[in-house]
């Protein structure tokens, strides 16, 4: 089964577009290794037995655990075995943003794949497929590029225009094209930025998939992202939330809450503009 | 002291550009926990010891050891604390190839520069100044940013044109005049491009230095290499090898001999053509 495939199957159980980050900070007491788990992996078991049903997703981020060293990844994989073993349908995405040469990343595949066990990870695009290969191989696991990301800062380099067109639309346009070969995948476009979501969706047409962060603390809007977002079925986005969510006095309500308002902006947009695929003039004009 | 303050010292110590990759593979025996340190550590170990006093830096690549787990990270922490005890004056760069939003940035920070303690870290550009702040505010550690990437498909994106301008000169002016406003800023510039290099060090002026991977077994061209990349003083480069020694029958041997030969070609270059920074003309003509 392929990553879209698995991710496919739980948002239609659950009836959700909504993932949730499970990024601990500050546990109430200190990282300690064991058998019982840590605090930041009991933090996540509440987190997950209080939303696994409405949920298409969980996606730790990396960078929360590594904080913590060898304890804080030993509490990832905890994390992650947790899922595997009581809620096997719903996909994990290990947040971790890499992106090496090629044979460097064979590295990264191993340890993402092969011993933490999730289903996809996050990628940066910046040395391009040739060095992603050892990721874009995998057939079985989703790829999910970083094309136009959710913080404020994020045009100085991604809106660089080649053509008059922008790097991340480029870089749309290629995965969607040319890195896609084994429908395998994903990009990461922020909820802070609907209008350049908008543009990447009209680029890729209906079947590629996003992973959409921004919703919540960093601002984006529920109602724009959706209908900017969402492909011709009403579906195509993973929508990510975590602080808002994982920090709230009551998770679940919260998960419900956001999952429900998703689901109110998901309907097929006009489908006449989304009929075919790879219908960006200008991008038509360069390629 | 600067990462670049350390760097230089050991430059002048050991008369040395050569970074030394500790990038094992393939251990001869199962990585294992324990006081005395699994073979990671011990093929490591044995490296160090041999050419401790003819290289500038040692550059660890995280994917290596993430590979192997929990136990993989235990034996590169382990190579850092001993190489921090032992040889307190050699510099360690994580090449890691990190780069996330700017709040979670701050666990990577915490991973690197408090946990093992490491001297300088590579960083992807993609996600914006803004976003890399975490790492840009640690005056005491070098920023390395992913400028031209040695493998082969490096120009896909790298090399796409905002008036006339790729993106990778674009982003070595950005670093020189807007990033590297606490001088700790370095760029990765790959020795299988001189030609990029030599622009690159046209680009940015004497100032800056870079790390320079892609010696050896992909290919680089040593001459060529430090001819294209050193500043007016000779230096500027920290030129990286890892399989081409690490793996040779003699690490030693192999470390003295590439040394010597980067040091072959380390002679000013036309100052006339360095004379001042900055002095690209199409980057001008831009900003």
């Amino acid at each position: 089964m392929t990553f879209v495939d698995k991710l496919k199957k739980a948002v239609n159980k659950n009836n959700s577009l909504l993932c949730v980050g499970l990024d601990p900070v500050n546990p109430p007491a200190p990282i300690e290794s064991g058998p019982v788990g840590g605090p930041f992996f009991e933090f996540n078991k509440n987190i997950i037995d209080q939303t696994h049903t409405f949920v298409c997703a969980y996606k730790p981020n990396s960078a929360f655990y590594e904080s913590k060293g060898i304890d804080g990844i030993r509490e990832l994989k905890k994390t992650v075995d947790y899922i595997k073993s009581k809620y096997a349908d719903i996909p994990i995405i290990l947040d971790a943003k890499r992106g090496d040469i090629g044979n460097t990343n064979n590295g990264y595949v191993e340890y993402i794949y092969d011993y933490l066990c999730v289903d996809a990870v996050t990628l940066h695009p910046y040395l391009g497929k040739e060095a992603l290969m050892p990721f874009l191989n995998r057939k079985d696991k989703g790829a999910i590029i970083l094309c136009r990301t959710s913080n404020p800062g994020a045009g100085e380099l991604q809106d660089l225009k080649t053509n008059n067109i922008p790097l991340y639309e480029h870089l749309a346009y290629k995965v969607a094209k040319e890195w896609d070969a084994n429908n395998n995948c994903l990009l990461v476009v922020g909820a802070t930025y609907p209008t350049e979501l908008k543009r990447v969706r009209e680029i890729v047409g209906n079947n590629i998939w996003f992973l959409v962060p921004g919703i919540g603390v960093q601002g984006g809007d529920v109602e724009k992202t959706v209908k900017s977002g969402q492909n011709n079925k009403g579906e195509g986005i993973i929508i990510s939330a975590s602080r808002s969510i994982i920090f709230a006095d009551n998770p679940k309500d919260e998960a419900i809450k956001l999952k429900e308002e998703i689901n109110k902006y998901r309907k097929p947009i006009d489908l006449m503009e989304l009929k075919g695929t790879l219908k960006h003039k200008a991008i038509k004009e360069v390629y």
